[in-house]
C-alpha cells in the first residue's frame, strides 16, 4: 500500500499485476540517488588521481556520498524549491562532507553527466535482471520442448486447425525467438553500458586540460566503457535498450496470448497453474482464469506502446533537450520495471504449466480427417500433378463439409483416389502422428544448435 | 519521498515536473478505493428499494463502506493471496457490516460492474479538472489576444519569417483550438459518466427480476446516466476520453513548444516566468531555463503515446477481457495525472508570461524588408498579373539575396517596379504594421465568437 | 496492376486486402486535383462577387478547372521541378484560361488555403462513405441481434467460459458501440467540414478589405462553414477526424476477432462466408480461412498506428508548420482508404455470416454444467449468505474438476446443498437456457433505444 | 503520376517529398513477384538435386520463372478471384513451363515459405541501399566534422545559449550516432537475411524425407541463411529490422529539425541548399523554405509510427496468423520507401549544404558575454569553492539581465570578483574560442575511432 496514494505502477491496484519486486528494488529513488552519489564520488577520485582536487576531499566526499548519510526529506524539498532534479542532493552532499571538501563536489560536470550516467548504473542491474529471466525462460521453453518432443496437437493457421505438428516443435520455435532476443541484449550491452563526461554541451571545457583522462578514470572506476562522442543529445543508447525490451514484451505478450488460448474452456491443451487461495471470479465460483497471462499481455502492451517515446526522445534538439530528455526519467524505470513483471509472471507460467496430451489428441479429431488433406494431396500430387491434386482434394473435401462425411469415407469412395490409394495407404495417410514430418528432428536441431545450456 | 521507492509519477526525480497535487488527490488508491465501496453501498441501497435486501442491512453496508473504517493493510495482503484486485476489498466491508449484513454485499454484482463504475466516479472527478483547467487557459490566452491584438510580430511558415501578424492573432488561434477541445468535453461526457449493472457477462442473470429497475436506481443514487448495453467488453467510452486527452495534450505541447522557441536566446519575443529560488543549471549560473515549457512537452509526449494503449484496450476478446482491460487501471489515472499536470504547468507559464513587443518588432527588421515580399507583389499583380509579378519579385528577391541588399533599394532601381511604384508606395508597402491584413478583426471576431466568459 | 509498381494500397499483393474501391475513387491524384481546381474556381467567383476581379475572368477560371483540360504530365513534372505540391497546377491552370483571365487565378490565396480546402472537399466524401457504412453495419447487427436474441451461447470471461447468454445481445452489444461511433462522427462533421482564407499566415492579408465576405462566400459555394480561427497551424480539426476512423478500426478489429475467434475449428459457432473460387491455401485443400476478417483485423491494426500521426501533426511549429503538415497528406488519403476497405469487409462478413446454434448449445456442455455455478451459487446465498456460498460453491467445482465429475452429480452427493435444493431445483439450475438472466430484454431495449431505422 | 490515383507513396502530391527512385525500384510489384519466382525456381533447383523432381523439369520451372513471361493481368485477376495472394501466380508459373513440368511447381511448399523468402530478397537489396546511405551520410558528416572543427558557435541547452561549442564537434556527434547504426545493420543483417522452407506449419511434412538438405539447398541457392527453427510464427527478424529503420528515421529527423532550426531567419547558421527552378511559396517571391528537411521530418514521423505496427505483428496466434502477418506485406516496402527517400533528401541537404561562420560567431555575441558564465564560475570555483562561485556569479547575472548591463563590466565591478581576476583574465574568460574546451579533440577522437573509410 503506497501511503502518497498516486502511483500506478506501485499502487493497490495493480502491484499484483504489473512488475516485480526484484526491478522496484533496482528502480526507485533511493537506489537512483545512490547511484548518482556513485557517479559523484567516482568524479572526486578521478579528480584526486589527477590532482585537480586534493586526495582528502575525494576521501571525504566517498564517504559522504552515501543515501542514508543524507537528509532526503530536504532533498526532496529542495527539488520543489529549485526546480532541478539533482542541485538540492548536490548541496545535501557537499553540506554532509567533512570539513571543506564539499568545495570540490561536482567539479566541471553537468547535470547531465551525473544524472545519465546513474541511470546507466540502474539500467546495467535492470538489463541483468532481463538477460537472466530470458535466459531462464529460454532454459524451461527447452526442457518442455524436449519432454514433448513427439507429443502431436493440430497446428494451426489462419486460425483454423491445418495439419499435425508437436508441442515440442511450438516450445522450439518460442525459444528460438528468446534466443535471438538473448543476441540482441548481448549486442547492445556494450553500446549502453558507456558514461560520458562531456560538462555542460559536451566539449568538457569544465574539466580542465586532462579531461580525456578523468573520463576514462570515471568509467573505468564506475566499470563502465567511454562514449566515442558526448552522448548530450543522442540518447540512441538509451532509446534502443528500450526497443529491445519492446521487441521481448511482444513476444512475452504472444506465448501468453498462446498459453491464454490453448487453455481455453474448449481447447484444454494447456493451463496455467492456480494458485491455491487464488480466486478466479467474485461472483462465479468455477472460474480458473489464467490471470498471470493476462497481466502479461496487459504489462507488455502498456511496454510496447513506451517504444514510440523512446524513439520521440532520439529527436532531441540543439545540445541537450530536456523536453524529450525528461521522458527518459519516467520510460527507463517504467518499462524496466514492466518487462521484469511480465517476464516473471510468464516464468510462473511455465514454470507450472499444465500439459493434456490426450486434449490436444481428441482435438485432432474434431474435423473427421480434414486436417490431413495436405497428407493425401502431396500422395496424390506423385501420381496427378500437384494442381489437378489439389483440384481433387478441394472438390472431396467440400462433399464432406457439405454432408458432414468423414474424410477416409469420401476417399474411399472416390475412383480417382482408389485408383492410385489402397484403402489401407488411405488409413495410414489419416493417422495424425504419421504426418507431423520433421517435428522431432526440428527440435533436436534447435536444441544442438544453442548456445544455451 | 515515496518510501516504497517504485512509483514513477510520484519520485522524487518526476514529481515537480510531471502531474499535479489536484489529481494525484482523485487518482490514488484510497480514493480509488472508496468509489468501489460507494458502488457497493449504493448497490445495496437500490437492491433495499426494491426489496431485495433488508434496509437495515443496506444501512449497515452503507455505514461500512468508508476506507477509513477498513483494514487496508489486510485488503493489500489479501490482494497479494487471491491475485484478485476487488474480492480482499469485499471481504473486508463484509466483516466491517454490522450484524449479518454482510451477507448482502455485492449480491449479484460482478467484479467489474463495481471497479468500472467506481473508475466512472474518478473519471469524473478528473474530467472536471480537465475542464476546468481548459477553459481557465482560454480565458488567459483570450486576454493575451485582446491586450497583444495589434502587437506585430513576423509570422513564420516553413521556419521562415513570412510576413508580419500580431501576437494577439496567434493567442486568438491558440484558444479557438482550446475551445474545440471543451465542445470535445462536452459532447463525450454524457457517453462517458454512466454506469452498466450488467452482472457477470452482462446478462445481469445474478440482479433478479427487477434488474433494470435496480440498474436505473444505482445510477441515480450516483448521479450517473446508465448504458444501453452492457459495456463489458466495450470500453470505448474510457478510450474516447483518453483520445481527447491525447488531443489536449498535443496542443498543450505546441503552446509549451512555441513559448519554448519564441524564449530562445535569439528569439526573445516571449519568456517564461523563473520563480525566485529556481536555478537553471548545475554549472551555468546564466542560465534561465524554460523548465516548465519541457515538464509540458515531456509529460504531453509521454501522454500522446498512451493513446494507443486505449485503442488497444477496445479490442477486448469475449464478454469480458482483462488481458486488455486491465491496462485501463494503470492508464486511466496515468493519462489524467499526465494530463492535469501538464495544464498546470501551461497555466503557470501563461499567467505570468513575459511578452516583448520590441523584440518582436525588431525581428521583423532581420529580413531587410523581404518579410513583406507578399505585400509588394500583390501590389504590382494589380498591374502585371499575379505570375508575371511573382516572378519579378522572385529575381528582385534573389538579387538582394545575393549581394546583401536591401530590399527597398532594389525595388526603387528596378524600372518594371518604378514603372508601377512611386518610391513613397514602395516604403508604405515595406512597413510591417501596414500589412497585418485584418489580424485584429479576425482577434474581435474569435473573441465574439465564443462562448466562453 | 500498378505499372508504377510502388504503390503499396494498390498493388497486386494487397488491393484484395487493403481498401476498397468506392474509396480509392475519392481518395486518388485526379479526384484531389479536381478538388483544387474547385477552390481556385470558388475563390475567383468569390471575387468576382465582391468586384475584386472581372466577372468574366471568373466564368474563364470556371470554366478551365476541370482536370480533364489540363495536361497532368506538365503538373507531375513542374511538380519535380519546383518541389512544390501546388504551384504546376495554378500555372497549368492560368494557362488554360482564355484571354488574360489567367491573371486572377490564386489571387492573395496561400496554397494551404486551396490544398487543405481540397482535402476537406475530399474528406467530405470519404466521411460519407464512412457513415453510410457503419450505419448499415449497424442495421446489419440488429438484424442479427433479433433474429439470434434467444439463441443460447456460452459467454467467456478471461478466456473461460463464464455462464450462458444469447448470441443477440452480443450483437446488441456490438451496434451500440457503433451507435455511439455514429454520433461521434455526427459531433465532429460541423467542426472539420470547414475551410479558412488565411492567406500566407492566417492574416488574410492579400486577399483585400473584404476579406471575410470573401471567405463566407467561397464557403458558401463550397458548401462548408468557415473556421472561425485560421488553421493554418490548427490541424486539429483532421486529427480529430483520424481518431475515430481510429476508433471505428478498433471497434472493426474487435468484431472480426471475434467471428474469426468464433469460428475456429474447435469453437465453430459462427462462419465467415467463403466465396465459390475462394483458394484458403496453396497446399492444404481443406482449408476455409476467415480471410475476410483478417483483413479487417490487417487493415485496423495498420489504421490505428497512424493515429499518433494524427496527434504528431497537431503539435505544429509556427504559422505554418510543412514537417508534420505533410505527413496529412499521406495519412488523410491512407487512413480512409484503410477505413473503407476494413468496414467493406466487414459489411461482406456480416452479410452472409454463418450462424451455428447447435454448435453453441454444444459448446455449453463442455464443463459438465461448472458454467451455472453462478446460477447454484446465488440460489445458495438466499439460504447461506453470499460468501459462505461461494465458498460452498467452490470447494464443490474443485472437487469436480480434480474427480472429473459432472456439477450435477456433485451437486446432488452435498449435504449443505441438499439441505437447500430439491435435486428438480438443481437440475433447474444446470438448465443453461434458464440462466440468460435478462438478455432478450436487454436486446430490446437496446432495439428501442436506438434512432437507427 | 499513376493512372490507378490511390498510391499514396506513389502520387503526384507526394512523390517528390517521400520515397526515392531507388527503392520504388526494389519494393513494387514487378520486383516482388520476380523474387517469388526466384524462390520457386530454387526450390525445384533444390528438388532436382536431390532426386525428388526431375531434372528438366527443374530446368523448365527455372526458364518460365520469369516475370516477364507471365500474363500478370491474369494474375492480377486470379488475386480477385481466389483471395489469394500466391495461388494465382502459381498457376500462371504451372501454366508457362514447357511439357509437364508444371506439375512439379511449389512441391511441398507452402505459401508463406515461398513469400516470405520473396520479401527476404527484396528486403535484402533494400537494407543494401539503406546501409549505403548511411555509410554515405557518415562520410558527408566526418568531412564537415574535420572542415569545420574550430568553427565557433553557441552550444545550447533547454533553448538557450549555454556556452560555446564547435561545429565540427555537433557533426562528430552526429556521425557518431549514424556509426551506432551501422553497428546495428551489421549484426541484425545475419538474423534476417535467412530463409525456412517449413511448408504448411513448419514441420517441413510436404518435403518428404530429405527436408533439411533441400532447405539447405535452397538457402545456399539464394544466398540466404537458414533459420533455426521454423519463422511461421516468428516475425521478429523482421520487426527487429523495422525497428533499425525506425531508429535511423529518428536520428534523420533530428538532423532535419537541426538544420531547419540552424537554417531559421533569425539564426542563420547554416543553410538548405535550394534547387534552381525550386519555388518556396506560391504567393511570398523572398520564401527559401527549407522543404528537404520538412521532407525528411514528415517522412520520418510517419515511418516512426510504423513500428508499433512491426511489434504487433509479432503478436501472432498460432503457426501462422495473416491477421497480423499481412500487416508485413504493406509494411517492409512502405518503410523501406520511407527510409530511402528519408536519407536521400539527408543527403542532399549534407552534400550542399551551406554554412555561415559569421553568423554562428555573431549570435554568440547575442548575451552580451552571459554565454559564458561557466568559464567564469569555474575559475573562481578555485578561488571560493563550487558552490559559493555559482551564487556569486548567479547575482552577477540577475543584475545584467536586469540591467541591461554587459556581464564584463558587471564582473569589473565587483569586488569579489577583482579580488580573483585582473581585467585581462576577465576579458580572456569571455573569449568564446577560448571556452570550447576538447571541442577540436573530440573531433579528431571521434575520426580515429571510427571504422568508416
Amino acid at each position: 500500500m503506497n501511503p502518497a496514494g498516486s502511483c500506478f505502477l506501485d499502487s493497490l491496484t495493480v502491484t499484483s499485476f504489473f512488475g516485480n519486486d526484484e526491478m522496484r528494488g533496482i528502480f526507485n529513488d533511493r537506489a537512483l540517488l545512490q547511484s548518482w552519489l556513485d557517479v559523484e564520488a567516482a568524479l572526486a577520485r578521478g579528480q584526486a588521481d589527477l590532482g585537480v582536487i586534493p586526495r582528502r576531499a575525494a576521501e571525504a566526499i566517498t564517504a559522504a556520498a552515501r543515501v542514508d548519510r543524507l537528509d532526503l526529506g530536504a532533498v526532496a524539498a529542495g527539488a520543489q524549491d529549485t526546480v532541478h532534479p539533482l542541485v538540492p542532493l548536490v548541496r545535501a552532499l557537499v553540506e554532509a562532507c567533512e570539513g571543506d571538501a564539499g568545495r570540490h563536489v561536482h567539479l566541471g560536470a553537468t547535470t547531465q553527466d551525473v544524472m545519465d550516467t546513474g541511470f546507466v548504473l540502474r539500467v546495467r542491474e535492470g538489463l541483468a535482471v532481463v538477460r537472466r529471466q530470458v535466459e531462464e525462460l529460454i532454459r524451461r521453453l527447452r526442457r518442455l520442448a524436449l519432454r514433448y518432443r513427439d507429443t502431436v496437437m493440430p497446428a494451426r493457421t489462419h486460425g483454423q486447425q491445418a495439419l499435425p505438428t508437436t508441442f515440442g516443435l511450438r516450445c522450439a520455435v518460442w525459444q528460438g525467438e528468446l534466443q535471438r532476443h538473448r543476441a540482441r541484449l548481448a549486442e547492445l550491452a556494450p553500446r549502453l553500458l558507456v558514461t560520458s563526461m562531456g560538462g555542460a554541451a559536451g566539449t568538457m571545457a569544465g574539466y580542465g586540460p586532462r579531461a580525456f583522462e578523468l573520463e576514462r578514470a570515471v568509467a573505468a572506476d564506475l566499470g563502465l566503457g567511454v562514449a566515442d562522442t558526448p552522448w548530450h543529445s543522442a540518447p540512441d543508447r538509451f532509446a534502443e535498450c528500450l526497443l529491445a525490451l519492446g521487441m521481448i514484451a511482444a513476444t512475452a505478450e504472444k506465448l501468453a496470448r498462446e498459453v491464454y488460448f490453448l487453455g481455453r474452456t474448449e481447447i484444454g491443451e494447456v493451463y496455467e497453474p492456480q494458485g491455491g487461495g487464488q480466486v478466479g471470479s467474485s461472483t462465479m465460483p468455477h472460474k480458473r482464469n489464467p490471470i498471470r497471462c493476462e497481466a502479461v499481455i496487459a504489462a507488455a502492451t502498456t511496454l510496447r506502446a513506451q517504444v514510440p517515446v523512446a524513439l520521440q526522445a532520439m529527436v532531441a534538439q540543439d545540445d541537450r533537450d530536456m523536453g524529450v530528455g525528461m521522458t527518459l526519467w519516467k520510460l527507463l524505470p517504467e518499462c524496466f520495471i514492466l518487462a521484469g513483471g511480465a517476464l516473471e509472471r510468464l516464468l510462473e507460467v511455465f514454470a507450472g504449466l499444465g500439459v493434456n496430451p490426450a486434449g490436444m489428441r481428441a482435438n485432432l479429431d474434431v474435423t473427421g480427417g480434414l486436417v490431413l488433406s495436405e497428407s493425401v494431396m502431396l500422395r496424390l500430387a506423385s501420381h496427378l500433378g500437384r494442381e489437378e491434386a489439389h483440384t481433387l482434394v478441394r472438390r472431396i473435401v467440400a462433399e464432406c463439409l457439405e454432408e458432414g462425411r468423414p474424410f477416409a469415407a469420401a476417399l474411399r469412395d472416390d475412383p480417382q483416389v482408389t485408383a492410385a490409394l489402397t484403402p489401407g495407404e488411405i488409413d495410414g495417410l489419416l493417422d495424425p502422428p504419421s504426418y507431423v514430418g520433421h517435428a522431432a528432428a526440428l527440435v533436436d536441431r534447435a536444441l544442438l544448435n544453442s548456445e544455451a545450456t
